[in-house]
């Protein structure tokens, strides 16, 4: 893996985090955006991300509890080394470039990472009109959680050259990054992702064919289901039923305060996809309508102070 | 809840780690059996674990990684006190008195905790003769970990004073208590069992209902199927899938290193309750298909040495 340039495209809070990270690791970035307003929007993004770096690197100074993985592999630091990834992360900050110009973004790009907006048609636009300038060599990678890249493999231009590359949110704490190809990723460029996942300090997580849900999700969401249709079901209080995963499996967290770290919404969402939600005599019926009513009381979870559990006074 | 006299009906492991954690936390403890031969073999299963007991109490003196939940809700205990929980138990291990007479053991019987074989036409005989004997006053529990409460009420004669108790293995240090009435279930009974489960160091768990799997396998067995599906399917390996688990949640345990513990061949036989199990096209049939290969190849977990993973260099 020989990457240089890499651009992302799209600046929500996942491209904004990808983007700083990537320049904070030594890279030189170009964020592609739709237009001169998603400049606008981005630039306060990237300096919220900036200061949540460098408070973060500040406090690993004094505070062992502070310490992210994907900031540095190694826990203990000393202040002069702290420094100097916080002048990383500034000249990273510093040196990225912002563009709406397809062919700016793809002059010598080794890397573009995707993450535009969950939306097919945006991202075959996106893809197909990149693919004119393009040279030969790039890799594309694309964010989707929900889209598989089988869908938009032949838009790239380059089928063997195009993977998933799924990080998770706040990437600079939960550095995981999930690979996983299409049936004709070529081995080469899959492993070219891995080491780049790495260089930017992630911990690469291998799939070794298309899944939908990828991993996390694929064990997540029948384990979150499982824990709702108790509490919807009123078998069980969400204290008690947390109390007993924590104490069986010694994991910190129950499924409910998973639940509320997710947001009620997205679990909603979620349930939503099963038929069976529309059903009030089903278990699934159940859950959608005891979250639909915390989700009208606007408990959503930790971001709302209140989800499953009242978060107020922290 | 003033119970004095309990008695276990049941010695395989779980039902010696109750009569024992029971005698150990001061109750006068009978141990119904249902034949010599049943006695012959409780002795040695009871000695054993009255050796493990006094171990780890004795390693508590030195080793703060040896403490158990369920031999002291503290963690911090003087020598003395130690050497007095020592004394707690093989005094509690002396008085334990063994018998296969009915009569004998529902004497003034304040509670009976129905340990035996998962065979409901053995449970059902036990509970009819049982019943004969039984003074009004004595609360009968079930331990069944597959069997519903409401299936047997009415042959203990008393409805209104059965529910489940349900533990897990290794009691002294895994020391939940689920505990789930039938709709019949008086809560005044419910109630003094819920302080029976606290007075012999158990964390009680209170299920509102009748839930198949209590609350802990209703979570577990979808998320451990889950698991299982990525890997019967080949998405992802078993230490890449373990991996994601614990570094997205926290967890100290991947859902691979749990099935270890858990034992493959009981993941089997939850697995072969699903009918696609036996379809090798669908995921389920896949799990049943890999997980009966190394049952074969005697890779039942860890207490085998093997499993998905290799214990013998431990």
């Amino acid at each position: 893996m020989d990457f240089k340039k890499v651009v992302v495209a799209g600046s929500g809070v996942l491209g904004s985090q990808i983007a700083l990270q990537t320049a904070f690791k030594g890279f030189d970035v170009t964020i592609w955006l739709r237009s001169e307003g998603s400049i606008d929007r981005a630039k306060p993004k990237l300096e919220r991300f900036k200061n949540i770096y460098l408070q973060t690197l500040e406090a690993m100074k004094t505070n062992p509890q502070a310490y992210c993985r994907g900031l540095s592999d190694k826990k203990d630091l000393t202040d002069d080394k702290i420094d100097e990834l916080k002048d990383n992360l500034i000249k990273g900050y510093d040196n990225l470039t912002l563009t709406t110009s397809y062919e700016e973004a793809a002059k010598d790009a080794d890397l573009v990472i995707e993450a535009i907006a969950e939306d097919p048609k945006q991202k075959i636009a996106f893809y197909t009109e990149l693919a004119k300038y393009l040279p030969e060599k790039t890799v594309i990678v694309t964010n989707s959680s929900t889209l598989l890249p089988s869908t938009f493999a032949d838009y790239t231009g380059r089928p063997e050259k195009y993977l998933a590359l799924h990080f998770a949110n706040d990437i600079y704490r939960n550095n995981t990054a999930e690979i996983m190809g299409h049936a004709n990723t070529s081995s080469e460029y899959y492993n070219q992702v891995v080491e780049f996942a790495q260089a930017i300090g992630m911990v690469p997580l291998k799939l070794k064919k298309e899944q939908p849900a990828y991993i996390l999700n694929s064990l997540l969401v029948p384990f979150l289901s499982a824990a709702q249709g108790l509490w919807a079901d009123d078998v069980a209080d969400v204290e008690t039923i947390d109390l007993t995963w924590r104490l069986a499996t010694g994991a910190p967290l129950g499924p409910f305060q998973i639940l509320d770290i997710v947001g009620l919404t997205t679990a909603y969402n979620i349930g939503l996809m099963d038929p069976r939600s529309s059903d009030i005599n089903t278990i699934q019926g159940k859950v959608s309508a005891a979250l639909k009513k915390k989700i009208d009381a606007g408990e959503l979870g930790v971001n709302a102070g209140k989800g499953f559990y009242d978060y107020t006074d922290e």
